[in-house]
Formats: structure tokens, sequence, C-alpha cells
């Protein structure tokens, strides 16, 4: 079994060549040589950064099902990654982020592109659309990774790509509630709780086990296993997002801080302020949300989140989750062996900084 | 044989009974009755209109090469409907249009419904992303389609989902290059080949023909056939909607005209008056481009197009096209009965006014 750190020096040159193939045979159809560089552009983002950790849960699952044929399970793991990064290039549209990993998003990378050529036209919506086209495009990619696999039986295959699909539902929608509280005056606990069970327990989780589990035997009944144990490794991985984002090091996130309160976001974290929190720390916070704060609003934020008790709370219900996580794994059917591949998953939650 | 009239008045049930299993099977994951409304919105608006033109040619196509199973194909050619709602969805939001077959597009139907509520945040920005995400989750059902399909061969379904995911890549191509050249200040006709080539020959024509051609015979030898006969059509096809633009009927195309003068277009006929205009006519044109014009500026950019002799030209050159498809068909390898179904779809073209 590799490390989550050995599975991406195997997983990065697998990817890459995809990547180069398609591209290639993408860009042959134009003359135009300004679309070429921004949609060779979109491997130098992909590779730039990322924990593929998706592939990796899926490769876990894959090999504790008794799954042997690692080499072609990656390939059809990518599909993971590639359909992780269409739904980072149309987020960070929808969030107007300008870096990701430390470099251009696509539509910052186009817009700088027009700019530089001194384009006319609205070049802000132009970098948009352009942007949302090498999205679409990703995802065209991720069925065509399923059509072209002949080194799995038909039926693994089909079952492998019926749990790819009910993640995509699932992410699309989570993605559109957490749009939707965004709008939302008042955090709605119920839609919260859906939006982490189908954004990140479903889709970071849940369906990757599915996926890889299925893929070595498609007759496995693993499939409440991968759902509970999904689930609590869901809502410690997104709770420790948003922890992340309030006392996480940017240099390791390799992104800025507190950008739930600028982006309106509602976490367990703000939640426990508008409930809990002392009237002043209420009023502070409805204050700055939906704020880009400076260094001085910053530290007055953070300060909040400590003083209330939120953060000693949120740190304590994510090592409760992990603790469950362990429980569901030593009760399960799995072999010792198996086992212990699945408790290495939960140590690098338990490890995790960025 | 059906007639398009016909073939739609049997498609759009089998349309709409997928729309609804589909959303309500997606739906039930959220209680958040906000979304739900909009993504339900989205069956609305693609029964509201549309020809059906890409699935009609892909069942003429297949029944051309002998399929029998006209029911089966039909559930199997909505993916390519599926598919092109998908991409207007896209195209929509990256056009900034509020309509389409006189209703709502998606994001000025989510920005409507977020003004009633009395949302906070940057609505617009929230309306776009909602619109980017159902766009997004039809494209997902165009995969699952292919997947669930049980009615014809693998072999037969692998090669129609072949030809299925050229088509898709062509047509991203094809408005990456259609939005980029919106960009430029003077019509690049390399470009603009390009551009009708993937967008409107490959994607309306040729690859459907292509995929009903394989559904019924994964063997065939039309794809050469397919795709002179597709890139005929396609010009004509294409100069037809360019030349609607100027001069068709606002109430039959159930949209405004000269959007190509206010998107900044580069069409056959804008190319005319640029190249072969007069300074004045040359002058007027470019500073009406990318704006939105008045009654009285309409009147006299119509008068250029007429006056300049661009619109003889073009209708020259479209039946001149359409000429020549009927060449192809008289000289290909089909039998009478089906050289006949294919002279058809050229009369549609001859007298299509929308």
């Amino acid at each position: 079994m590799y490390s989550l750190k050995e599975f991406k020096e195997i997983f990065d040159p697998v990817l890459e060549k995809f990547l180069d193939k398609r591209l290639e045979e993408f860009s042959v159809n134009t003359s135009d040589s300004f679309i070429k560089d921004f949609v060779f552009y979109s491997k130098d983002l992909v590779m730039a950064g990322g924990k593929r950790i998706r592939p990796y849960i899926a490769y876990v699952m894959y090999s504790a099902m008794g799954g042997k044929d690692t080499e072609n399970a990656i390939k059809l793991f990518i599909s993971l990654e590639i359909f992780h990064s269409f739904a980072l290039m149309h987020d960070d549209i929808m969030d107007k982020a300008d870096t990701r990993h430390g470099v251009s998003t696509i539509h910052s990378y186009v817009l700088k592109k027009l700019r530089e050529s001194e384009r006319s036209a609205d070049i802000e919506n132009v970098s948009k659309a352009q942007a949302i086209l090498v999205g679409d495009l990703f995802f065209s990619w991720v069925m065509e990774i399923f059509l072209g696999n002949k080194n799995f039986p038909v039926e693994n295959i089909t079952k492998a790509q019926d749990y790819f699909y009910k993640m995509v539902d699932e992410v699309v929608l989570g993605q559109m509630i957490d749009i939707d509280i965004t709008t939302r005056e008042n955090a709605i606990e119920k839609l919260i709780s859906e939006k982490t069970r189908l954004k990140t327990s479903r889709y970071t989780f849940v369906r990757p086990m599915q996926i890889g589990a299925h893929l070595a035997d498609p007759k496995n009944d693993m499939d409440d296993f991968c759902e509970n144990l999904g689930t609590k490794l869901g809502i410690a991985f997104q709770m420790q997002d948003d922890l992340l984002d309030i006392i996480g090091d940017p240099k390791i996130l390799e992104k800025s801080i507190l950008r739930d309160i600028a982006d309106r976001q509602h976490t367990f974290f703000t939640n426990y302020i508008f409930e809990k929190g002392t009237k002043e720390q209420k009023e502070k916070l409805t204050g700055y949300f939906g704020k880009e704060l400076n260094e001085e609003e910053q530290k007055e934020v953070i300060k909040i989140f400590i003083e209330s008790g939120a953060v000693e709370q949120g740190k304590k219900l994510i090592l409760e989750e992990l603790e469950d996580a362990k429980k569901i794994i030593s009760d399960s059917s799995l072999g010792q062996e198996y086992k212990n591949i699945c408790f290495d998953l939960v140590k690098i939650m338990e490890e995790r900084q960025s």
C-alpha cells in the first residue's frame, strides 16, 4: 500500500500524461494560438498542487476489496481528479478566486492575457466564458476515461461509473446549496448539514470509496460501511476545512484565510458565534460578514472564534468524529490488513494541516 | 419516416418524461425549496421551444442505415438534446441573454427569484453560478443516458458514444473560437471558418449523422459521406443563421435580430461589408459593432447589408451549398429510398425561416 504522499508521486505522472495527450488532440483542431495557450495552461494549474485525496481514497478501497491491478485502476481514478479540476474551475469562477495552489486560476489567466494583447470587448466576461468552457472540456474527458477503458470487466466499470454519476449529481446539488446559503441572512443548520453530506462526505469519501470498491468487486456489500465511515470522515474533513480557514497557516494552505467570512459562508464556527456568542461577538461577526478583512480585522475575528470557545468545541467534535470512524473500521468485516489500510486514512486526517 | 414536425411530436414527450424523472431524483436530496424551484424550471425552459434538429438528424441517418428500433433509438438521441440544453444554458450566461424561446433563461429566472425573496449577497453572480450548475447537471445526465442503455449491443453504443465525445470536444473548441473572435478588431476569416466547421457543421450535422449511423450499424463506412454532406449543410445552416439575424422575422425567430452586431460577432455578412463595402458603410458598421441598436439604427444597418450586396451574395452562396449537398446525396451509395430521406433534410433547410 502506498501512503498518500507516495501515491501522489505515482499518480501525478499518469495524470500529466493523460492531460498532455488530450490537450494535444483537442488543440490540433484550431489555429488560434490564443486559445491553445490558455488551454495548455490548464495543465499547469492542475499539476501545480492538490493532494489527490479522492483518487487515493478510491485506491485505498480498491485495495481493501482485494483489487490487484493498481496500474490500470489508477488510470481510471484519474477521472476523479479530472472531475475535481472541472469542479474547481467552475467554483473559482463563482467565487471570483484569482489564484489556486499559488498560481492563476483559468479565468484570471485568460484575463491577464487578454489585457496583454489589448483585446476589445467585455474582457472580464470573456475570460469567465473561456474558463467555463475549459471546465466543460475537463468534464467531457471524465466520460471518455470510462468509455475507453478495456482493462476491467464491463460489469466492474459500469458499477464504478454508476457510483460516479451519483457523485456528480450530489456534488452539483451540494454546490447549489452552498451558494444558496451565502444569500441567506441566517444560518440554516439543516441546509449546512445537507451541504456537508453532499459536498464533502459523499463527494470526498463515500463515493470515491464505493467507486474503488466496485471496481475491485462489483458484487461487494460494503456500501453501508462506505456510507457510515465516509460520513464521519466527511464531517471531520469539512470542520477541519472550516477550522483551517480560521487558524490555519496561509503558507501551508497555499491560500489566504478567513475566506468563509468574506464569501458569506455559514459554517459550524460562524453558527457557534451566532448562537452562543456574546451580543458584542455576534454584532462584530455580522458586520464583517461578506467583507474582505484587513490584518487588524482578521486578528479581531480570530480572537472572537477563540474566545467564544468555538475553536475548542470544533476541535473536540472533529476528534469525536474521527474516533467514531475508527470504531466503524474496527467493527467492520474487513480483515486486519485492510482495517489497517483504513486506519491509515484516519491518521492522515488526524495529522492534516492543509 | 417522420417529418421534422412529426418527430418533435414524438420526441418531446420522451424528453419530458426523462427530465421529470431525473429532476425528481435529483431534488429529493435537498429540502431547499428555492433550489428545487429553479431546477424544475429548467424543464419548462427546455420544453418551451427548440426544433430538435440534432436528434432528428441522428434519427434520419439511423433510419438511412437500416435502423428499425426507432423507439429505443430516440431514447438515446435525447442525449443530443440534453447536451444542447446544457450548451445553451452556458452560452446564455456568456452572452448575458435574458430570454430564450420567449421565456427566461436560467440565470435570469434565478435572479428574478432572488430579488423577489430579498436575498443579500452579489445576486447577479449567484444567479450565474446557479445557472452554470444547472448546465453541469444536464451535462452529467448525457453520460448517464449512454450508461444506462441496454437496448443496443455494447459495440453500437460504444461507437455512437465515441462520436458523441468527439462532438463535445469540437463544440467546446468552436465556442472558444467564437468567443475569441468577439475580442478581435478584425475579422479573421480562418477562425470564422474553423468556428463554423466545429460549431455548426460538426455539431449540428456531421456528428449527429455519424452517431445515428453507428447506432444502426457500427461497421458502416459512411463517415466520409457524413463529413461531406454535413459540412455543406453546416455552412448553409450557419449562413442562414447569420442571414436570419439580419432579415429574419423576430416573431418567428422568437428572438430579437441584429444580435451579431451587438455581440461583436464577425460573420460572412459583416466580413463582406468590411471587405467590399464603401468607406461610409465600413465606418457605420464599425461604429455600431458591440452596441445595442435602437429601431432607427437597426433600419440603417439592415439597409447597409442589403445595399452592399451582402444579403444577395449570401443567399446565392447558401443555395450553392445546398445544391452541392444534393449532389453528394445523389452520388452516394445509398438506396433511392434513403436518398429521398436525405433530400428531405435539404428541403427542410431550403424552407427554413427560423
